[in-house]
């Protein structure tokens, strides 16, 4: 079995600029993406885990698969190749802003007998996406791609789960969802954030996030 | 074990007022909480369920407790009674307004070993909340009541669990939380919103929510 995430670390994270630098931005994109490449690692589940990036970077255990291509064509492009080299074994897709994802997260995902299966983000993203015969799927992320994958799913034939898990779920993008990793987090991301000095806003009904 | 909802029926869901007339959000509350009755009902697990409503209401299958209190005042005085008539067993308290809820969901949450297991919702709230032993806890909603009550837990020398469920995270509360319903929803609640005619604006990146 294997995993892919593709990353992006050059101008990585634009909606958080109101609230940190771009170089605050890569840094916690780096962070992130080791939060989940240790979830990876830790479950075991994966002979093989590429990381398929736009620029030169160091994540520990893992391989760095240079891209200049966009998200589907980089993706598209890597379950092909799966394909053409008849390795034909089940790929594991998952973005690098779910700094929350736990081991446990990426065995039960793993363990499902559906030949798809997907990890809603909010709001009709895909932040997991487990695929059993990488030759029978193709991706189509941004906008609703919950639905799209779906779709394709059922147009191939193949029995889809949707895996419910708030930890997938929580992509980091916006400056309120860093409440969130502040919240629950537990690894690089939420260090990275405290380090920086982040902190609640507690008197705005729901959580907020400032500079502390 | 015993399950008890707190609901506003009255001005209901203020902040998809710039969506939803007061009639619609009082309609749509009402839907949501059936999506939840309906849950609870389904996994058999409970002997009471007590819905603590601030008016008359009717819902299928469920007791309708009447009171004037606030939150917190009537969930807690709701756990004082079961003590004092010396009623100890599990109890789970869960919102109102988490329609994607399951009755797999509830099975799950409800057989965790743990004193007290919390279902997150997003932005530090807490959605579902199960006490194993109503005479050690008291509750403590608003602001972030998910950090609020991990420390009574604590302080009680209570063992937490986190439930990690993106359907229990996903409380209703904004225009833009309605494409969750959407999206995932197959209950009253996803119905109500399409008989309204209601669909998504595919075109913002993420999914909106727009009238059709």
């Amino acid at each position: 079995m294997r995993a892919v995430i593709p990353f992006k670390r050059t101008n990585a994270k634009s909606r958080l600029s109101p609230l940190l630098s771009g170089k605050e931005r890569e840094e916690l994109a780096m962070a992130m993406l080791n939060d989940v490449t240790e979830a990876l690692l830790g479950s075991g589940c994966f002979e093989v885990i590429d990381v398929l990036s736009t620029s030169i970077i160091e994540v520990r255990g893992v391989n760095i698969v240079l891209t200049d291509k966009g998200l589907n064509e980089a993706l598209n492009e890597y379950l092909q190749k799966m394909t053409s080299h008849s390795i034909n074994e089940p790929v594991l897709i998952i973005m690098a802003d779910i700094p929350l994802v736990s081991t446990g997260n990426i065995r039960d995902i793993t363990s499902s007998p559906a030949d798809i299966v997907i990890a809603p983000g909010r709001m009709g993203g895909t932040n997991a996406l487990f695929i059993r015969d990488p030759s029978s799927f193709r991706v189509d992320y941004y906008g609703a791609s919950f639905l799209k994958h779906n779709d394709i799913a059922s147009r191939n034939g193949l029995k889809i789960e949707v895996f419910d898990s708030f930890n997938l779920s929580t992509d980091i993008d916006e400056v309120a969802d860093l409440a969130e990793v502040l919240l629950h987090g537990k690894g690089h991301a939420s260090r990275y954030l405290e380090k920086l000095g982040l902190g609640f806003a507690r008197n705005i009904g729901r959580v907020g996030i400032k500079r502390v």
